[in-house]
């Protein structure tokens, strides 16, 4: 399962180098992760069990700088499931171009209240079909 | 009464035309307005009684272009006060230069709850010390 | 010659009260003007002039919060053409809703070097065919 | 060689969560790396020699959330220097308490131009001499 999002780049979307300012692009990740979780997963749900996404860690390569008027292609799909963490792998190109903009890892953990829960059971499960079926 | 606030123009905030961005104004601006409330209300009182600002309008003049490195000076003070809302005027200018960046005037009105307060009564006497006191 | 633009509302917009924040408004506004131009306007055109569009003033009223998953409609159109100066009107609505979230108008010149064009001639001409055209 | 930024957390800095966003962090970073530039550079030279800083890989670890208030301070250091590439740390904990809320290694290059320069000679020098005096 994997979604897709488009993003235009637009002025303001720039930086004293006229490129994507890093920071804007943890919006565009953030941006494809919404809609990966409204795509396939059932929101209502998590939210009427309590469970919620905790990003712990972000590990991210800028590759190729965009600038004005670029179309980028974010690509979003759940990559590995440990076991009290999992990762979502998202991977920004150019439309239509095979430039690689932007590639992140997003480790995070399902907090329930204060704590985060173990990956096991039917939240594994869950995670598991979201990860595998095509 | 009067609130200063001190902002370094960094890389991240300038957009495609080198210049700070329109929209990041508006962060500076409530920059200053959050120093403003903290230096001179009680917050925490008026957290308790469940009062709010809410900004109902903003009319910004861009006058001169601020670029990488600038420090802006963000004056912060109440103008106005009318029967169901008031008016905080906000002005960035060059720290050590006469030079008009941005005025601002924000139009907000008290919430409690669902609906807007008129603004009398002890409120009033409130607001009209924040305006009126040196 | 108008131009619609929909956002939907993710977590990275809202702020401290739950609702898309004042600033954010004007990157959507902003969004809304970048696609009106590049529907309406030969930017490659403008760009060979020489020619930039410098906002000096933005009246904007916040008449409605927005919050997570909403689906924003930004209205974009240009409604008055003056001697130095020209208004882009914009409109934000709540998708298939009747409720009015933001209204702006957006006072802007005409850039050309260090200053700004009187709105006369082939100019003049450009604008009022952006206006009144169907 | 470190520097210390503090930045108060504001409303605009939340999201959905009531926490600052994940995003909004990497712009608490950039912050505190123009400090610590502006503190222990020569920019002008830099400028001069036409070289640049280019991020290539941000690792950040989200450790424990931040909301209204909280009172950041973000370290910044040079941490260690390779052939092609160097790693700035930054830290940031909440001002008087020992509570760790983001760290993160951020890896650069230095650009002139379109190519990245081998970090040797007197680049080389001018590094060592920011990772190593006290």
């Amino acid at each position: 399962m994997k979604s897709e999002t488009e993003i235009k780049v637009r002025g303001y979307h720039l930086d004293f180098y006229g490129h994507v300012n890093n920071a804007r692009y943890l919006e565009f990740l953030e941006e494809g992760r919404w809609q990966f979780l409204e795509d396939h997963v059932d929101l209502a749900e998590w939210r009427q069990r309590g469970w919620s996404f905790l990003v712990v860690n972000i590990n991210i390569n800028y590759r190729h700088p965009a600038t004005m008027g670029d179309i980028l292609v974010i690509e979003t799909a759940l990559s590995r499931i440990g076991k009290h963490s999992a990762v979502i792998h998202q991977h920004i190109t150019m439309k239509g171009r095979p430039i690689d903009v932007v590639d992140a890892d997003i480790t995070f953990v399902i907090g329930e209240g204060d704590k985060a829960l173990r990956l096991e059971g039917p939240i594994r499960v869950k995670l598991e079909r979201l990860m595998n079926q095509p």
